[in-house]
């Protein structure tokens, strides 16, 4: 393993999901987690209620934003929707899709990254199946991964299951961002579906994707130290 | 074939797709096709750019909206999208994907109809390959469409070539909303992988989604009263 680890502060590993249906809400939590995660993550149902303007309140406070709208639309659309993304300081927004409507994306970005979503994290194989795929899950995900880098995608959303694979596989220039992450380890008897904070980044996480555990947790602050101190930890022994 | 056609007035047919790049050019062509079309496509594109005042601003002037945003993302978070849709008045709105995200998108709407986006009509028989998908577009799109109404759906987004099929096999309450139809009638050297006005709506589309062709037209009224006239044939055909 390399050192590069492309100097992401550690306050910015962890993106916090504003999944909430009110900008009031949204600006809570960004307001009490302040000083803790300065990057955000705003979804569809946060967009579709406060837009643009949430979003750049967000920004306007210095800190960084990851607009998951999950683009899947014929090429032409999404290039598009893409260049309406550009000039605003957006970190990173995301696409589904086949070659055509990745390329679109990719050639029409200028500063925001776009991240290809290899699969989601809520379909497993008996719903590929029924969507028609034949393969396993972690095939699928690695070749539309190495496919979206070809693009011109400039990393991923992927499993943290999947993640190890595609960093080992394709380097450590793309960005691969992990969402479903359990905040403590990993007991003995847990399911192996979910890997926890420090799994996904000894797996290769650039950022994992956070909302419910830190919304749940009795107290937010004590559990954001935690999982950076594992973050931290596993960061440590990447480099080694 | 019987003769329930839903009741929907002439100038309802065409859903003129608004796939500009700012309100004032949206604006400008809702007030240019005033009299002549009263449903309106608002796409990724144009909602980045003008979001839910732009949809309002069309809804004020009597006039319906299809929102064309194409969810697809985990289940809870399809949801929220669409309960953020509810109420506003607007007619249509589009989510791809399972049974899980179609059947959530399902129970949180409210006044807003859920369309399933069977298959993107950009994709061809290559493209769902390299996807992993095994079985042709028609397979596809027609299990994709059971799926859909057995969930909750109300009705598809399929192409012209498939809408016959869904028509005949799913009977006549569900919705079918046509992109990607070609204007005039095909003369017998044209490709058949794009059907015209006529043939659409004997294959029994409600709705066709039309932008380019109207909007590079010489005379956008004279094409418009054409196509209007192919589909009160058609309609007259079919309930004959």
């Amino acid at each position: 393993m390399t050192t590069f680890h492309k100097n992401i502060p550690l306050d910015k590993r962890i993106i916090f999901a504003l999944d909430v249906e009110t900008d009031d809400e949204a600006k809570k939590w960004v307001e009490d987690l302040d000083g803790q995660i300065k990057f955000y993550k705003v979804g569809l149902q946060l967009f579709l209620a406060g837009g643009f303007p949430m979003v750049e309140w967000i920004l306007n406070r210095n800190l960084e934003v990851m607009l998951d709208l999950k683009f899947f639309d014929v090429p032409q659309t999404v290039a598009s929707a893409v260049k309406q993304l550009n000039g605003r300081g957006i970190t990173y927004t995301t696409v589904h899709g086949n070659d055509a409507i990745l390329e679109a994306a990719s050639q029409a970005k200028k500063d925001v990254r776009i991240l290809a979503v290899t699969v989601l994290t809520s379909l497993d194989q008996s719903d590929l199946k029924q969507l028609g795929f034949q393969c396993s899950p972690e095939k699928l995900v690695l070749s539309r991964a190495r496919r979206a880098l070809e693009l011109g995608c400039d990393g991923v959303v992927s499993s943290g299951l999947e993640a190890p694979k595609i960093r080992h596989e394709l380097g450590q220039g793309l960005f691969i961002v992990v969402p479903g992450v359990r905040p403590v380890e990993n007991r003995p008897d847990d399911q192996k579906r979910i890997v926890d904070v420090k799994s996904a980044f000894l797996g290769g996480a650039d950022h994992i994707v956070v909302g419910r555990p830190i919304k749940q947790a009795k107290d937010p602050a004590i559990l954001i130290q935690t999982m950076q101190g594992h973050i931290n930890e596993a960061l440590r022994l990447r480099s080694a």
